[in-house]
């Protein structure tokens, strides 16, 4: 997907929500444990029923992988079952030298029709630039992430400037605004700000609103850019909102909620 | 398996080779292309060449994935195979928020039956953790790695340390010498005696070696330790040794010639 046709998709849907699919089969309704492909069916049904209100999908890979060959095959179905006119995110946090990290790309964008993988920068920018000589397919780069360990490393400082920031400031440089993206927590909301003064126009993609704490309003408020810029993600406030047969409704209203918040901060900034 | 046993193969094989298996069907011989599954096929062709010449097996999880579901079940097919009596490790490099890095252990760590996978630091202790807490399994944690990207991050430095070595220095703390080790690329001989400082007791996975030009003499040199210490991958040299109908006898006599290179250096350090 280009860019101009997200931003648009945020414009005319109202929101910059993004549906996380952890999918946990000790968290998903009984009926599916039944079903052959369990993983694929809850997601199925959980896509049908939020896509009018959110513009993009995560799967986690590491849910699929814990269910072996199976679990990845159930990935791919899901994968293709994503909607185009959505926003696809693999969330493999993958990274490694040049040749590897092609077949990571070739495994995700060639394999499955996913739009974005996350990448880890630890080992620098052969690990990140194989990802992006797809067109129209993004790299999501970790920067300042939601977790508690965030802390151990990513704010060591050289020069006044921390690794996070680093990381932002040399890989907006390997790609540019139309192909790479940057993970940044909803649980730093004050860090929002001076990162919008290294990349004013990259979109990122924030996970952390909900379960882990995060501030929605205050992400949007220092983070919304002219095209949007934001994919906010939220994952088991909706997934597994209820675990009875309301489910889908549940999912559903509780997409509807964030949505509409997001429409209002879509138009507080004239959006 | 546990520390004692690895030293011990260590000591009793006489070297410290691991294969790695990037297996790639555009380098495979022909023959393999006619396979149901082309990729474990080969993979075990290898393994029954090389077992008697090296003490660990290393897949790498990208080569897998870059062929769907499909590569994941060979994937489970190629570690059901290796040999228990050598280290088997999955480099997967991955690394995600508490519940996700637990997934992956599972996937593994209980969906197969690997004793390490390679983790990237970048999200800190929460990401890491969840890999300790599986009996006799490793983590085996990126810390200054072989590619010419290393230098874009990895030396980043605050109160000299760099961040390289602040990983191992936190990491270590995270587990102990019979759950964690770290990457340490050939291509890097220079900084094993300042690791080894930081962390002596510790194994090092050094890829590197061979088609990326690391020196073995140099890496052993400064990088042996009492129980050996180090596991160093070849790749490429050995199972692409030749592309023809001797692939198993070229590959046998390429890791001969390494393990033979590893008995000499483990004699002159009196182990």
């Amino acid at each position: 997907m280009k860019r101009q046709e997200l931003a648009d998709t945020i414009k005319s849907h109202r929101n910059f929500l993004c549906v996380g699919l952890d999918t946990d089969l000790q968290k998903v309704p009984q009926k599916f444990l039944k079903e052959k492909y369990p993983l694929f069916a809850f997601n199925k049904e959980i896509i049908d029923a939020t896509r009018d209100h959110c513009v993009a999908y995560k799967p986690n890979v590491a849910f699929y992988e814990a269910y072996g060959s199976k679990g990845w095959e159930q990935l791919e179905m899901t994968a293709s079952y994503l909607p185009d006119t959505h926003f696809r995110i693999a969330d493999a946090k993958r990274g490694d030298i040049g040749n590897t990290s092609a077949r990571y790309a070739e495994a995700f964008f060639k394999q499955m029709p996913f739009d974005a993988v996350t990448v880890a920068p630890y080992m620098g920018e052969d690990s990140v630039t194989p990802f992006l000589s797809f067109d129209d397919k993004w790299v999501i780069v970790l920067g300042l992430t939601s977790n508690k360990g965030s802390a151990d490393f990513q704010h060591m400082q050289e020069n006044g400037e921390t690794l996070f920031e680093r990381v932002m400031r040399r890989t907006a440089a390997w790609g540019d605004t139309g192909n790479t993206m940057f993970v940044v927590g909803a649980t730093h909301p004050e860090a929002f700000a001076g990162i919008r003064k290294i990349i004013p126009d990259h979109f990122l993609l924030v996970p952390g609103v909900g379960a882990q704490g995060g501030d929605l309003r205050a992400v949007a408020q220092s983070g919304l850019n002219t095209d949007g810029g934001l994919l906010i993600n939220s994952t088991r406030d909706i997934i597994y909102a209820s675990s009875g047969d309301d489910f889908q409704e549940a999912a559903a209203a509780k997409a509807s909620i964030l949505a509409a918040e997001m429409s209002s901060l879509l138009a507080e900034q004239n959006l």
